[in-house]
């Protein structure tokens, strides 16, 4: 009854020493490095007693804990789930989405938690970490997801976790660029998270252009249930999107403001979507590619001024623009971006991701140009910005600048790291699938002999049917 | 290779223009609306630093974000997975079901604080939103959601939106007659959501009555993976059930209490459930369609009471009862109500919404009719039921009767609302399918060629099978 | 176009009488017992006004639901989701996967609500039930959850709530012991929770041996969906886990550190799985199997210690070995516990709940051993383990010392428990199936006559296709 598996590949795909040595090293290495430089935050620390008197708190709800917990664990639901089922459209992909986006985010988020921690959360010798710290290593995970997105199909797990390991590396350069050099503001990530995750990865998969793609071609579709699926992934990450643009602003009213414009802005994205999925189809039905994904354009669109004061009907329009963009993209751009750049791009990213986040690295230069005392209130104008200390001078128009020279390093860091590690996948022995293997659990997988797949192959005439 | 369509439609489901017409129109509305009339409340707005001073809180965890943004990220995935999943179990429906409650939800929610903004947040010409108008215009949009679910695979997205449109509008005058002119007590909506938005759908898909849906009956039932997605939609709506009714009561005691009596009500409502189901049927075995269904009637009947001292045991019963009377109306009544009343009700929603509603209403109407100051102590018997300024004289039994009045008048607007709705959706040019097309995601999704597709044709002798 | 049934069936598996008589007789205990006991504990009664003042508390917000509430919602989705949905791997036993899960654990929840609450909130002849009850409920039917699991597909949904009955029964009293006679910590679970619920479900399941299983081996394994499906309780337990372990810790620092905890060995966890998958397996592919289960035992292991100071590196070291022994367990044990001491896990229990809750005993009777009022802060250590009152002289080492009593006694409990329930679940009249038509849906379940159980049948020569 064995099923006959495809003959010849062409390529090494066999990871039974190569993948387990690489998560086996990697996570000696990382218990060696958080046993040396990882300890508990005051607020984590059984010193929290003290530490409450120090601080003048009178109870333990003034814990940070309570601040950003649930916002914490509606971030983690998003990574694992959001972008895992997200990615589950492909016919023959399931495992490989989320089995591969699950590796990559737990090893990434440990590796994060040190890089970050070493930019951001690093006294006396020691990171000492929190549930902020959790949300950061989340965050910057995203971002790997992002450009797990572009490569997904076509690359091996080692792949993954390398790319992981560099990608999470440069982003925390990148942010600490951002954040700290630059004194921008980007608490939703618009620029370190999305601009800077998807041409990241649209650099590393059109270095990793296969020009024979197409004879994996019938497997690139969706199928009816895997389409079900992955609307699980783009519903958990449209829902959550208020408390992914919240979860790391100041506590009080820049998180309930950036929960709300979230809230709007993605509100309106639903309907222009569904606008231009129907107007942009022949037969004016919608496309399931698009309701999946180019409706969380607004989410992404409004990272950077969220917690600003966009206010909701600033919200709504950039919602409203950044549906259509991203509509416009999936049925035009990315065929384009295909076949005269050799950008493979298989889940979109640079529809979903990267025109969003500029925009929203753009929407956030604006917002934080135009920003008044009379709107924000004296105290909220320097709260807001943190124009505190050596920034205590700083003007709106200034910071604007601020704000657009950090998209173009973002921009500048995701062309030359996703070079780098372009390169560095490309070399031959990480054990990626040939062209027609592509988009196939079967290769890494232990894939369960089913009814479905009979009938896969029954219709597939190149393949000897089932007895 | 491309398969055969339907041949001969008898109506017009062409969507290129109309569809993307009604959503831009509309969204630019909302984009005008809300540049007029919507700002941040005082607690998401830049000012909050000054705010506080005034209020006297000493920190920021006092925002009222913080006591309800948990809740409201409970009811959001209630919302758009919960009802959306739960629909999900027709076997050719699934875009349909997951998709258009997407649009019509994030249209909804953008109209409905408009909407209850003006009646309940109006200040100084402007209305003031925060996370509690979110989750009020979620609880609207489920009332929405609630109709939706009796034409379920009966009509375009055009109608779906003109509905919504209505819905809301005529859900907000409802509620605002119950909140504010008879000052009752409807926290988790059985009259305001349930009973009115049941109702309405009946009423709605009444006036639409299709006399040949037979001729789509093989489309009408479940598939097996059609029935565990539905599961999905189920188990969320149970388990953050608690937080619906919860998520808008008064601050401490009220909202604790809330999540308590839900619980137990939800919990009762299983077992019942599972016995009628099995009980009712010849061979003993369970109905999907009742544990889908059945079990969250516990939650809907009490909507009104479960912030009042309604006790555990209270709770108890009143779940034991509705999983109940739900289970025997999915198993006599939704067959009488389609062959006698022509009342054509896809998801059940009178089993589900109309009569745990009603039922919710009454129990509501007792609970307050029955409180007492030795039960809820002298400061809790005023702050419960909000017996302050005009009201301060009104005892629990008049209370009570105007609980009562509340579930007349929501029944009333939702007859009247509904037979207006229903008479411009009958309106011929909306795009809606012919009977024989309906329950089939094809008339408005571009759905994948795929296996199962081939199978299902198989096994259809009226369709040829493909190549 | 009846499908023909399985014929001679053995056992008579006829629920009509039967199963309503059980949920319906027990859910009238269930409120009986409630009217006579359970009321809202202080800070969900309408009293709360004058508790505040009593407990001198100046905000609402110091309410115990603020600082549970969130974690209670993960926990809760971790019990109805989680469990019920890595259940439904099986191809043809998902609805009994989710539907008697969710039976088992709605009545259980209740149960232990009086069970828990006699031990443990009964003041004056009244159980007081709070946010933190409804946690413990849920914990205590999580053990109930995890029995399941090694007796999936092989009983009847009778026998699984007379299980649960004495199971929560059981675990209430085991819990009394370790809590409360022995005064040790067990917050999320390693002994009280994990390995009695494993250890007692894999000794009724002994004791139910059943010599012919083979005979429904086609139906043992997974198909692509059903994997998928699990793929979503996997990861929602994986979340949420740190939600689990931090639920009932202490206010403030203990909530926080338990979360980071959990977060960090979850997180090595899945890096060993994913090595020893691959290095187990001939081809060097991953078993869904090993990604689904083995990646969660890492949480289950830093149940004791998690709100200790186990610090983020000692639970990457206890998430880096539970990956590896849980992996190996499945492919080594599992098929050795069957052919050598007749133990059919299902599930696969031992591997992901049994080795790791012992473990995790181990790990926190060491961690206790080892806390010194250095680490700890002098108030720090009296609160992290409750050195107060008549325990005011008790030292680590002796705490220690009575942490691992408390991992015996959970044995023994769960054997005792185990062997008693497993006889009585062997007595004929409780409506088991036959070997033959285990792991099957069809039994207990009206199964939806689709296009799949078509193509089951084709592909089935002992039944005759569909016409």
């Amino acid at each position: 009854m064995e099923r006959p598996r495809h003959q010849g590949m062409a390529k090494n795909t066999y990871m039974r020493w190569r993948l387990p040595l690489v998560c086996l090293l990697w996570e000696v290495a990382m218990i060696v490095l958080f046993g040396v430089f990882v300890r508990f935050g005051p607020e984590a620390d059984a010193h929290w007693e003290e530490e409450k008197r120090k601080m003048n708190l009178t109870s333990d709800i003034e814990n940070d804990f309570y601040f950003r917990y649930p916002s914490f664990q509606d971030v983690h639901v998003m990574i694992f789930v959001g972008f895992g089922f997200l990615m589950m459209f492909l016919k023959r992909y399931g495992f490989g989405a989320v089995g591969f986006n699950f590796l990559l985010a737990a090893f990434g988020i440990q590796w994060a938690l040190l890089m970050q921690g070493w930019f951001h959360s690093f006294k006396n010798g020691k990171i000492l970490i929190g549930v902020e710290n959790l949300i950061n290593a989340d965050f910057c995970v995203g971002s790997v997801c992002i450009a797990f997105g572009a490569i997904l199909g076509k690359t091996s797990p080692i792949q993954l976790l390398i790319m992981t390991l560099f990608q999470v590396t440069l982003f925390a350069v990148n942010e600490y660029i951002l954040l700290n050099l630059l004194h921008i503001k980007d608490a939703g990530g618009s620029m370190t998270i999305h601009t800077f995750g998807a041409y990241f990865g649209l650099t590393v998969t059109r270095i990793l252009y296969r020009p024979n793609l197409e004879q994996s071609k019938d497997k690139q579709g969706s199928v009816y249930h895997s389409d079900l699926f992955a609307m699980i992934g783009t519903l958990y990450l449209w829902m959550y999107w208020p408390s992914f643009n919240s979860a790391i602003s100041e506590h009080g009213d820049a998180q309930h403001r950036a929960a709300i414009n979230t809230y709007c802005s993605l509100a309106a994205c639903v309907l222009t979507t569904v606008a231009f999925s129907s107007m942009l189809q022949k037969k004016g039905k919608l496309d399931m590619v698009h309701i999946q994904n180019a409706t969380l354009a607004g989410g992404v669109a409004v990272g950077t001024s969220a917690e600003m004061m966009l206010t909701p009907y600033g919200s709504l329009i950039v919602g409203f623009i950044c549906g259509i963009v991203s509509t416009v993209g999936y049925v035009y751009l990315t065929p384009f971006l295909e076949s005269r750049l050799h950008i493979q791009d298989t889940c979109g990213i640079h529809n979903l991701h990267a025109m969003p986040g500029l925009i929203g690295g753009i929407v956030g230069a604006i917002t934080a140009a135009a920003a008044t005392e009379d709107v924000y209130g004296k105290e909220g104008f320097i709260k807001a910005f943190d124009f505190t200390g050596p920034y205590q001078a700083r003007t709106p128009s200034v910071q604007g600048g601020f704000q657009a020279a950090g998209i173009v390093v973002s921009l500048l860091m995701a062309f030359a790291g996703g070079a780098l590690v372009g390169a560095i996948l490309k070399l031959p022995f990480w054990g990626d699938a040939a062209a027609e293997n592509c988009f196939e659990d079967d290769v890494y997988w232990e894939v369960p002999e089913d009814e479905e797949s009979d009938v896969y192959h029954m219709h597939n005439p190149d393949k000897p049917a089932s007895p």
